[in-house]
């Protein structure tokens, strides 16, 4: 490709509603541009890096067997209605009516959808297993959308949806994906990591995320490199602490505390640190509230409270004139200590004795808090955050935590959707029933925003290879005023395109500076300049887009050093 | 590919809601499935086929300059306003509101966020031309969509918009487009013809069509082989006629003709052919109704008239009470002697003497007319629909009359979006002059629908090479009993597929005739059937879906004849 033929618009001023790095550069590099809230067009540039992350998928998915269709992006809303999420989605599903007030949505995810298929096209279990992907172009109306395409409101996802049946070939079915997954990142040249998580909305019993492993990711990922354990950090779960609880050292004392609201300055009032304390958070219940009982300085965890018996889901904080009116006393005092709600606590704070807490009573609080003395032994449950440091499950090691971005998930959905919306096939013995079914989802254009947020530098972005819009760019220097260096870029150019490289001509008329950081900002893996004064020594300039100097290679030495990378990647 | 494992579901039935066979095919052979009207599924059979055309018009847009970009689907009301097409566009925009309660609509064309784009991107005559496209999911919510995806509301279009300084600049744009296509169609192996256009209400000032060839076809299309003329009869011009008329041979006479109502009861009574009549037909107009007079064997072209100075757009036909008001006779009795509304006569009339009419008073009706005489000499206008054997108008030749299938379409869309929207960019003197700008589109779903309307017999599809889902299928006999057909069947289809051929072999544990009926369905090219019998003289039994009967054909000749079509398709 000639950049003068390709309406390049690069910026140089960092867009101010783009809050990330990678919504900063696709714009600055003319990869996206914005039509309205959470709408983007692709102009030719960043397509160019969409198709690539579609091709790897595709290939891959193909490999694993699965067969690619293609279902429409407008749904009825009958199929919704009879699996119950059409009341249930709420406003992230984008509702309209046609011209003859029929509703429809435009599908946010197509389960509905290709179950009413499955149940149409598979009778019998001698058709099983299949699996039906597609590429295609989804809608959620986020409430803010932001993150550019990261969190865009119409985006593209590849969703691959297994029948099998039964339970065993439903997980050999959801294996093939994990492997096909792991397969897919690895291809693209992405450093990520596989965790467990939890279902969410779209049910099932077994799930687990693919992560792309970024400092700025949403995602908080517990891990162990000792024993391979790896889960999101809103399912990561905490085991009961070991070994035998200190005796009580301390009175219970009850002793004021005007002002103090939270954990930190009650730390600083009675010098002492927040794992000395406990804090007792209300939340809605189901009739009720409810106090969960936390040590000071862990972080309630709201996928796990949800699930508690009581608890309201999705996880709601009481108000404050519910609290008051439950317990008499307001958010900064409260306790496990006579607490009249049903209370839950969480395993670590059975480790303490001595502790310090809320009274239940405002503006009082008590120190030398015992179990078994001052409250009853507690049954504890998790509701907590793991933290760096904590032990993993299996106990072979310590976790620790990094950021991730969601970029692929992956569903054991059982039988949730085939049973609300009868998709059966006869079973050997001539009787129905229900297929098994997996979900299996890869935001192909939030890869695009992942990728970057993992991969850039001041100058703008470094592209994997597999990712990058064009596998090298060539720089002549005055091409426009020297013969020799127009027909050694143009001799160059031909040679590599014909070698089967994403060859960029940047025959622009413009200064080498201007072309030297653009050829940064877009992120183009290799970078070759040629000039006159190379050119007599037989040399082109060669950089690489991670190197922080270029060198001088003969025309020989590029061939073989690009010709060779095209060959790896 | 296996069919074992390739979820084939064909079936016996013809669907009762498919009316063209088209539909019917698509559906018996499992290319798509319904999922609401005007929703389909592209299942991967079919997906295979859209793939293929998707492939080819890519690579010929490419190869054109043009560059692929990406819009949302979803677009904001407010450009939309800004084009004043919010409120013309009708019940054909799908609209919708999101949780902000702002309008938008999911896009039927592009027009206007490209235009968006480029008022953005391009601000210099330098910059100049660029030609955007993208192959992308369009919906209209047609009232009664029908045809499967021939009228669906949710399909795959191409859309390209060309971008000029100057309108030179514009119809180069427009004449690469043209040349893009026509490679296009060509590649795709369709009989088709490029025809002068309407344009609607894209508008603009110059379109043609692309139209495939086929009985089934929606359009009429005017063409002449002798002088490359062709043109939707929607537009195809009449010339008046050449010659002097006829002298005047009898007196005007009003005859009682009660009870007719039509020309042809008017010819039985007078024993005359209905080219020596004259019809009128009222129409509405801005104010008053207009009456249209044409020779009674023609057809009134309504795109033609509807263009007329005081006739009404979209062209209506005036009520019964309104014609009798404004005549004071019914719609069987009207003429042009004594109208009293304004009349426009078409061209041909003006060749007749001694024509008849209805004299414009219930059951009476005027022999014997002649021009000069009984009504002033016309000036007469061109609105009615071309037919078989009238002159072309550059006059070299006659013209035939073929039905096709609307495909493409290009437009010299001028400035009408540009001036609208804004869209300028500095000129050579440093003034901002609007855009030129073209447009181009191709429906890729579409043209899957066409290529069977143009190919097909009484058992089923007959693909042309480029199209179809596979290039080959074998057929083994008893293979689940026979070891020597699985390893020839097994070896035949590595070797092909190595090959680069797109190869189905039809493992399925089903009869031969089941296996036969499916191929012939589905329409593959070719069919090697692979039987002991043969093996044992070391033959196939080879048939082209186009041959009546099959022949025996050695492994070498198979693969010779199969790897020869590879190459040249």
């Amino acid at each position: 490709m000639r950049f003068s033929e390709f309406a390049l618009t690069t910026l140089k001023e960092v867009p101010a509603d783009a809050e990330i790095v990678s919504h900063k550069l696709m714009l600055r590099a003319g990869l996206i541009r914005r039509l309205a809230s959470g709408l983007f067009t692709w102009m030719p540039l960043g397509l160019r890096v969409l198709r690539k992350v579609e091709d790897v998928v595709r290939e891959e998915m193909d490999r694993a067997g699965a067969l690619e269709l293609l279902m429409p992006a407008v749904q009825p809303a009958e199929l919704w209605q009879e699996s119950g999420r059409w009341d249930k989605y709420g406003p992230l599903l984008l509702r309209m009516q046609d011209r003859h007030n029929r509703d429809f949505c435009f599908g946010p995810t197509h389960e509905e959808v290709i179950t009413d298929i499955a149940r149409r096209e598979l009778r019998s279990y001698k058709q099983l297993p299949v699996n039906y992907y597609q590429i295609q172009t989804k809608f959620r109306d986020e409430i803010r959308p932001r993150f550019g395409i990261m969190r865009a409101r119409e985006f593209l996802m590849k969703d691959a949806y297994s029948f099998d049946a039964d339970e065993d070939g439903m997980r050999r079915s959801y294996e093939r994906m994990h492997a096909a997954y792991t397969a897919i990142f690895e291809r693209l040249g992405l450093r990520f990591r596989i965790v467990d998580a939890d279902s969410g909305e779209i049910g099932g019993s077994r799930s687990q995320e693919f992560h792309v492993l970024a400092d700025s990711g949403e995602d908080a990922i517990a891990y162990c490199d000792d024993d391979d354990y790896a889960s999101n950090i809103e399912t990561a779960a905490t085991a009961p602490p070991g070994g035998a609880r200190p005796a009580p050292a301390q009175e219970l004392e009850a002793f004021p505390t005007p002002g103090v609201k939270t954990i930190q300055q009650l730390c600083e009032l009675l010098d002492i640190t927040p794992d000395q304390t406990v804090k007792t958070l209300i939340v809605e219940g189901d009739d009720v509230p409810v106090a969960l009982v936390l040590r000071g300085d862990h972080e309630l965890n709201a996928v796990k409270a949800q699930k508690l018996d009581g608890v309201a889901s999705p996880l709601t904080m009481a108000g404050d004139a519910a609290i008051r009116e439950a317990i008499g006393a307001g958010a900064g005092s409260l306790g496990p200590v006579g607490m009249p709600l049903r209370v839950y606590i969480d395993h670590a704070v059975t480790a303490l004795a001595d502790f310090t807490c809320g009274a239940n009573e405002d503006d009082l609080h008590y120190k030398g808090v015992n179990f078994g003395r001052d409250l009853d032994e507690p049954e504890t449950v998790d509701i907590r955050n793991v933290v760096a440091g904590d032990p993993t499950p299996g106990g072979q090691g310590t976790l620790s935590i990094a950021r991730g971005i969601e970029v692929g998930h992956i569903f054991q959905l059982g039988s949730k959707y085939s049973d609300s919306m009868g998709a059966t096939v006869q079973d050997e013995n001539g009787k129905n029933r229900s297929m098994q079914m997996g979900c299996y989802g890869i935001g192909i254009s939030r890869i695009v925003g992942a990728a970057i947020e993992q991969n850039h530098d001041d100058d703008g972005i470094i592209w994997p290879a597999p990712l990058a819009p064009f596998d090298v760019v060539l720089v002549p220097i005055n091409m426009h005023r020297s013969d020799d260096v127009r027909e050694a870029a143009e001799s160059l150019y031909a040679e590599l395109s014909d070698a089967g490289l994403d060859v960029a001509l940047d025959d622009r008329d413009a200064r080498p500076g201007v072309k030297f950081a653009d050829a940064e900002l877009i992120g183009i893996p290799h970078r070759v300049v040629i000039g006159d004064r190379g050119l007599a020594r037989g040399e082109f300039e060669y950089r690489h887009r991670r190197d922080s100097e270029s060198r001088d290679l003969k025309r020989e030495e590029v061939l073989e050093l690009l010709t060779e990378s095209a060959v790896s990647s």
